[in-house]
């Protein structure tokens, strides 16, 4: 038998592998049914627009007619046969972003109901695919958008609205492929996973009414003109039949891939939560609390086990900027210091991308014996979490996870192993 | 079958019922095979010392031939036959700590073998049970505690030089017993039920050394005089063979009871952690993402389950101290907010002894409807715990928990249960 940081280890790689969006485009359209009588078109939009749209070429080759690719700039990793790849602004969309949706628009307009479109969404889509309604400027969003922050509106308000002055978001770009059929593949760091805010949702039937929309605009009183005001009041696709979705990859699937794998190994899987929020901090001094009641007794999780969160933290900047680390490193840290001087114990917390705050780490490892390691090098584990220096510290005792940049971006996962 | 919310109330109701110190003590007592032969003693030390004793009395009456009772002032319900009620000082001892904590050395010093001793011990026990050794004064403890303080010891540190200079601490209480029994019966208030913590362990062997002491006297540069140097390097028992202990009730009988009650009812029981700590807000927010991943697929907990979390968080003050509330409050409405909209989940929070903060109120209780209500009310939850204004917020909807003065006192519980 493998020891536990063995385990954790083999966790990390496998879990990773398996969520990078080459094998998951590859997994997808295997299983997906592709229309055999018509044309295959690509449309990829966001930060991952490149690599999902180069897996759909490596799996699908010359059965694609032709793909249009908008990404955020610099993120073009070379030409791709019978694509077209446009780089816009983010999280600003700029005119290289009306360009671009344009450019998918024309391709996809005309098509006939046996034709297929191959949708790629992943993070920045919401910026990077975007065209303003008939008379509505890029400028005429900012200005709406930036009232409405100015007058405390949520995320669901701002959202509700700037979505029905889009030509292409809340339904609409569903409708502008009618009668081809079009199949959306999402990659989501969204957490929570809900389809409609989703690069706000170009595919899928808004959830909200113009009547929601109105509502906002006169409980904040904003001032719009009479164009505007009727394109609000206009109602957004409620039933969309040529579109199918699936969420190919999420912290969801981060989480139940890391379940699978340990469950292979002999682990009881546990997923606690794959929406994890709150402070870093805090979620590792739980997490620990969760790990010392694991095996205690009749009502208590059973060992060995596995005790998964994903999610996105944050990290409460308290240091006087020096410290360096960031949030994944803080919740194996202040684990680390529930766990001290517990054996068959190992946690750790990182994030997909490989890339964990401001460092070359994606996370960090702990076990019972980390603080007293630490302390063997004078180093008090709440004094490093007041500076935010968890980097620092896990370093110094080899207790970082690094995996370089992966290639993959679905948030981060924080696993609590119990032998 | 009954809604969710009133099963919520009834496993709220029998909780608290089974955990009372009356019926827990006659529980632990028809369970002990009490000496026949010999004569039964009672020493109760704490703050629910009279409670405890008082139960003895119902249970055993006459059986017992004497006891000492040392409680905090204004603690004392009545007098308890055969019984002496001593009330002392708390948190700091005081003339009257001694001169109970030396009446119950002498009721059991010179008992004989066939003999037993019931030691109830409840919180607040460290400081109402004391007698420094001979020629420290009560004094010197405080000018020793004061320079650990100071020098930014931890508690794990001043308890171990402590207990060193008392005559009855860290198990020499058992030896003065013996060669009777004594049968240590205790309502803990400490998490994670470290014998040896709690009251400072009378009766149990000290897990330290005279080492560890003299070294956190050397780490510290301790300013002592030679006496207690000599004490401090004195060991203390390792081995003592006429002492039981039973911890009769704790944070984590009270998830037990919690859990059993619940799956007599039909939910799958999970107690996740009986150390719950940390801050509040962010707890009830966890709770709230734990509860939105129950019946999410295969590798999360299924429905209908009870979570349940045993412990005792902190508020954050950051309200201008015009609010009011409690952490169970706080619990309980922070979760309201990550629920909102669920059906068939309750989540709440309480404190065992029926408070919470400053309020009449024993905690809250919360569903996916609550922040809709307090909406309607023009209340938002966010500005409600920045102004920690709990207890005002769930009172105008009804969701406040008021079972009065309990008796009993082993910290909070938390609770999700979905449907």
């Amino acid at each position: 038998m493998q020891s536990l940081i063995g385990d954790a280890q083999t966790i990390i790689k496998r879990t990773i592998e398996e969520n990078m969006p080459e094998v998951s485009v590859k997994n997808v359209l295997r299983k997906h049914k592709i229309s055999q009588e018509g044309d295959v078109y690509v449309a990829a939009i966001g930060k991952a627009a490149w690599t999902m749209a180069n897996a759909a070429y490596c799996t699908l080759g010359t059965r694609i007619k032709r793909g249009i690719v908008i990404t955020k700039y610099n993120h073009s990793k070379g030409e791709i046969p019978n694509m077209e790849i446009i780089e816009a602004g983010h999280p600003l969309s700029d005119e290289n972003t009306i360009i671009g949706t344009q450019k998918v628009i024309d391709m996809v307009k005309d098509l006939k109901a046996r034709d297929e479109i191959l949708f790629f969404v992943s993070g920045g889509g919401s910026s990077l695919f975007e065209k303003p309604l008939e008379g509505v400027t890029l400028d005429d969003i900012v200005n709406i958008n930036n009232q409405l922050l100015a007058c405390g509106a949520d995320i669901v308000e701002i959202n509700m609205i700037r979505k029905r002055l889009s030509s292409v978001k809340a339904g609409r770009f569903a409708q502008i492929c009618a009668p081809a059929k079009v199949f959306t593949i999402i990659l989501s760091d969204v957490l929570g996973d809900r389809l409609d805010s989703i690069a706000s949702g170009p595919t899928v039937p808004d959830m909200t009414t113009s009547l929601d929309a109105m509502n906002v605009v006169r409980k904040y009183n904003l001032d719009v003109s009479d164009k505007i005001k009727k394109y609000l009041s206009e109602e957004t696709p409620k039933n969309i039949d040529n579109a199918e979705t699936v969420i190919m990859q999420s912290v969801r699937t981060l989480c139940q891939s890391a379940a699978e794998i340990a469950e292979s190994f002999g682990y009881t899987p546990l997923i606690l939560t794959d929406e994890l929020s709150g402070q870093a901090r805090q979620a590792g001094s739980f997490m620990a609390q969760i790990a010392r009641q694991v095996g205690k007794g009749k009502y208590s999780i059973k060992r060995p086990c596995i005790i998964i969160l994903g999610g996105e933290t944050v990290v409460c900047v308290k240091g006087k900027g020096k410290g360096k680390g960031g949030r994944n490193q803080e919740i194996a840290l202040a684990a680390a210091e529930g766990i001290e001087g517990m054996e068959n114990v190992v946690i750790f917390s990182l994030g997909s991308d490989g890339t964990d705050g401001p460092t070359d780490a994606a996370g960090g490892i702990v076990d019972g014996m980390t603080a007293e390691k630490l302390r063997q090098k004078k180093i008090k584990i709440s004094e490093v979490l007041d500076d935010n220096d968890s980097y620092t510290a896990l370093k110094k005792i080899n207790s970082l996870i690094v995996t370089g940049p992966t290639g993959t971006n679905v948030n981060d996962i924080s696993v609590i192993l119990v032998g």
